[in-house]
């Protein structure tokens, strides 16, 4: 068998121990588990935003990868603390939302409860429940532990209602939903959206008409903004060796339309 | 026998090569060890930060973990490097006091100077003994090598008197000792203190008289300030779905007293 | 066998959830691998900054390491993505010249260009090789693939032209080659350049002279400035508990000059 792989996601940020308190944890349970950060920095209790960052990155990792996200507002509150199983995957988080558009793409075919206690810590904080419940959980379905094992089977859960993309008439209208590190503008127009287009497009955001549709960020200028479909499937508008974020002033939230060239 | 467990510690910084490159070494000698980072943002040189984050990290990792602990403002001098070993772990650090509040709850068995050519790389650079001295000498201990092997025995350690909380008779003094990613303002009252109280107390930080105790963020409105016992069981002021470090503006070093409700 | 080791140097960041793809898609391939951080922070496509950091910190790896550089703002065009193998090491990389200074080093004796699609992940996004090529390249060689196996030889590397310190009548001309977390600012003045001195001398930066040329930070009193020879085997310029950068407002490509002691 592989050695099995816990990815992790969370908005503890890095400086403090949060983190590494809750890998120790993970490793007393399962010692052989390798551990990858997707992130730390998500915004504090930014839950789309991790949502949206699970669903770019999930489906990169191999089979069998237990991810331990970890996002949470309602920590020590009645929000369930749940585990899904969904394709070749596992996941456990808190029962917000944090999971909604990866399970759009794989539909789970197991959700517990995190009700079962020899499987968390003892006591639970009631401030830190990733320590004390989610890695632990995450930590033994990694080595080996059923699902099932954990709790109770829950059968609907919370959904975010993340922003969809809407095909009109006129073109396709949709937003910003993230901003990379090199202030690349990500957006929820996704290939299968595009893929219904049957004429050439023109992008529209800000006060800006973009024309320049091309396949690599080298592609365009030093310094010229470009519209692409980026390496999570999705239009991005980039400036070429610089940052769209701060060429437009933009950011999550702002509008994208797709229009016909005229 | 389990995988070995190195846990670091520094103020390194992540954009520097340095602690990786204390990780290649490291890696040389224990080629099967996981490696945990606890932290490497302690501000440059803060002996004092760098054991608070240990002493509240340190019991969640499993039994034999080695912690690398390197914030060390006298490198290369002649403070010295040392081993200890404390209840069922292992410490690697410079003497300077950084284990100090660790070794208050787990006094140490067995301290030995790094003074053992052979368990650290030739010749040890004398501005960065984290990568010559200290990750071998983790290392070393992580792969079965008896901290006895690796110096002379010491006999008394530098100490850091860190800010103990205070009983009185009109109540509790302490002070903030952490503010964390949340504008969590952590203090050095514990439980063990706090166990002492035998009426209900108000809280007082600032110009602010906090009434409201809870036991998750999530009790109090969002926006209000609160006190609970954090997940290091020490009282924290804290801001529902906000930060108190930012709400008061106040932090690390923060007066806190408690006293009788009216 | 040692298990193998992967160690990454990007410009991704941590904040964005592209490294932990890329580790995802190498543990698919070698879930026994080792994976090291060198540093996420270089600055977006700073090929140089790249360079450098490489060039300090390779040396510290155990044998066999396979390193993953991805720096890469030709992403998508026609540069070429290389492994090359050099002394002990594999290196994987767009060939921009961030090999360049470990190549200076350690001739490589084999380099291919990155053309077997069996060794990729199909289809390559043109915005992300670091996932679809360079990491399924880098874990394919960690798990045991020769480098001939990933693609045809290359004869001829773009190089970076890095500068170099000059040796004059008067003295030695360098540059700060990095500054880091602790403001120290490195030169590229090395230890083989210093070698070549036969008097004392002093060091010019910026409207300074400083005499004072000691053997670690704490031998000068606290906020003197000192220049050392540190971890590196290079001329720095540093504050004793302090930051040379923030003292000096001096940082990369700042000329140095070791003059004669009068």
């Amino acid at each position: 068998m592989a050695r099995p792989l816990i990815a992790l996601l969370t908005d503890f940020g890095l400086r403090d121990h949060y983190v590494g308190t809750m890998k120790g944890v993970a490793l007393g349970i399962c010692p052989e588990a390798s551990l990858v950060d997707i992130s730390h920095d998500v915004a504090p209790q930014d839950v789309v935003g991790a949502a949206v960052e699970l669903v770019d990155a999930y489906r990169y990792f191999p089979s069998g990868t237990v991810f331990l996200v970890v996002v949470d507002p309602g920590v020590g509150s009645t929000r369930r603390a749940i585990a899904a199983e969904a394709g070749q995957y596992r996941f456990v988080a808190p029962d917000n939302g944090v999971l909604s558009a990866v399970l759009d793409q794989v539909p789970s075919e197991r959700v517990v409860e995190l009700t079962e206690s020899k499987y968390a810590r003892s006591p639970i904080s009631k401030t830190f429940e990733g320590r004390d419940r989610f890695a632990p959980a995450a930590a033994w379905l990694a080595s080996g532990v059923q699902i099932s094992a954990l709790g109770s089977p829950v059968s609907s859960l919370v959904r975010l209602n993340l922003p969809r993309p809407l095909t009109t008439g006129a073109g396709i209208e949709g937003e910003v939903l993230r901003v990379d590190r090199f202030g690349n503008l990500i957006t929820n127009i996704d290939l299968a959206t595009l893929g219904s287009l049957t004429e050439p497009m023109t992008v529209r955001i800000g006060s800006q008409v973009i024309t320049q549709v091309v396949s690599t960020y080298a592609s365009a200028k030093p310094g010229e903004l470009c519209a692409l479909v980026g390496s999570s499937d999705r239009l991005e508008i980039a400036v070429s060796g610089g940052s769209a974020a701060e060429t437009l002033g933009l950011g999550r939230g702002a509008t994208v339309q797709l229009r016909r060239s005229a």
